[in-house]
């Protein structure tokens, strides 16, 4: 697999953050998180005036040969149509992009459907879906690393287009169900607290898909390799996503953490490299089963929990307009001195 | 007290705007608390196609006597300090208001000082700050009946210059003191529970809170009546808050609730109103201790929870994107069958 060099964060400028922080007109420690994440910013960017440059999310989509099991409660053509609504403008990723001035680009990582060309889809597509992994491996480690190494190329490209916070978001009909399988494996979950509903299955459809995906566990002996864990159970869209989250790293790019499935992609990449948990603010807890214990188990506190889950990088934008209001009350904001206000009495 | 005409918001659209929601290319529920608002919105404005127009946020700011007690960490003179602060463009409700594009009034509506005029700064001074409540009532009903009411006809002139969205923030150096007593005597919690640490108290500056609390409980027998409770333990920018919510509910305004100091007014005006519930969204959960058990008594769920505890407004404007993503998803968001998305296998 392609090697990043990807070191921790420079703590260098954190007093003097710390310090202009505590020196804003208000108690201190009022703003809370938003301060938490001024400084966690300013130290990722080393510098004590940050700033949040072309935010882009980039949704993968693709296909999963498991949805063929019916652990979906949507038929596989969804993946696709819904690649079609994102390009038409009318999924919720595509609202929320527009109200917050985010650059959208939509992968075609492995979806079973061939598009046309269109402007805002780019054409990385591995193989139209993976296999069903109940039956065989969802991929070939090549395709594996191909998937991840093309996630790391779309990447470098933005950043060099000039951003410097992104956000992953994806679609595939059964991908939660690989999500499932990476946060048992990988973050050592019990399979049935990582099993939930995904896009609304009843109590016999979460028994169903648990059972097919135990069956998958018997057929697929694991021995904690991380990049046989991800080809095994999928899907591409993760891949490539695990692939973008380390190559954002690299460039030490602010990271928003979307959901469930986006999360699951982060696990493979912090397996693989610790640090990159430096650069990421979580957005949103999800209203899927298994996201609060993948957070927990990376130490993570997310923004917002408002009970969503839907993916696309959904949870991602909604939770943008506070990044930046923590960004700008850092710059913006007057301290006790110039707005010569007095400070606490001792 | 002059008389509001304050009606239950109309449940007519309900079902409509359900299946709107319902209808649109996600999950079903899969938008969580975005749902949620955006059928509660609905409702308030009657409509399917709901608008939020020219949100508003008023900053009340008020002295009060109990401050000489030395229940707060900031000297008296910061109230003032902080409204030139406002003025000039350097607090954090500044930024926020700007980065949503919110307009911002401040209001005098006691403060213990002779401002100069400003094109941002209303007079409504009833007296340059209340009296020490441990003494002797804060207010007189008499300036108590007045600050409602100009709080009622400040909102008339904001909804006439077209504003349907509306938020009430406030500054007063003592001032969580006023909001534990009428936490305590309307929502019926119990007073070490609903006093904290207000701008940063110790442990030591709590408990000599809490003890000038009980010794003024112990002065002033309370009987239930509301206007009595507030006209007591004040203060100004509380009570003409207080009538401000009044007069946006009866007007049909939808009104997000910033933290604790602005939830203590609204429980007055739901004490005189219970409807005006039906109008009001909880934008955050303060980190001031007694807010979560306010909220709990008026069976509210606040969007977010990032350990602010600042006032001002500030609350209200980070939360506000939240709901502008809620009206923009039911606006904007396409269909199943206009985007020829499949619908869930039965």
């Amino acid at each position: 697999m392609k090697k990043f060099q990807i070191s921790p964060v420079s703590q260098e400028k954190i007093s003097q953050l710390q310090q202009k922080i505590n020196d804003k007109t208000k108690p201190l420690g009022a703003l809370g998180q938003l301060e938490y994440l001024a400084l966690k910013i300013g130290c990722i960017q080393n510098t004590l005036s940050p700033t949040l440059s072309k935010l882009t999310i980039v949704v993968f989509a693709g296909d999963h040969g498991i949805a063929t099991e019916g652990v979906s409660l949507y038929p596989q053509s969804v993946t696709y149509q819904m690649v079609l609504n994102f390009l038409a403008g009318g999924a919720a990723i595509n609202v929320f992009a527009k109200q917050h001035n985010i650059n959208l680009h939509i992968v075609d990582a492995g979806v079973n459907h061939e598009f046309e060309s269109h402007p805002q889809l780019l054409n990385y597509k591995i193989a139209p879906g993976t296999k069903n992994f109940l039956k065989k491996p969802a991929m070939t480690k090549q395709q594996c690393e191909q998937a991840i190494g093309q996630g790391a190329t779309l990447v470098k490209d933005i950043h060099q287009a000039g951003c410097n916070v992104i956000s992953f978001g994806e679609m595939g009909i059964g991908n939660t169900s690989s999500a499932s399988m990476l946060a048992h494996f990988l973050a050592h979950i019990p399979l049935e607290d990582c099993v939930g509903k995904g896009t609304g299955l009843d109590k016999s459809g979460v028994t169903h898909k648990l059972t097919i995906l135990q069956q998958a566990i018997a057929k697929h002996p694991m021995d904690g390799n991380v990049l046989k864990t991800l080809s095994t159970f999928g899907g591409f869209e993760i891949a490539m996503m695990a692939g973008a989250y380390l190559q954002a790293t690299e460039l030490k790019m602010l990271i928003l953490v979307d959901g469930f499935i986006a999360t699951s992609a982060l696990l493979v990449a912090v397996k693989l490299y610790p640090a990159i948990l430096d650069y990421c603010i979580f957005s949103h807890q999800s209203q899927e089963k298994g996201h609060r214990l993948v957070l927990k188990y990376l130490k993570a506190k997310s923004l917002l929990n408002l009970e969503m889950r839907l993916g696309e990088g959904s949870g991602a934008a909604v939770a943008f307009p506070i990044i930046q209001s923590a960004v700008h009350f850092l710059n913006e904001m007057a301290s006790f001195e110039s707005a010569g206000v007095s400070q606490a009495v001792d």
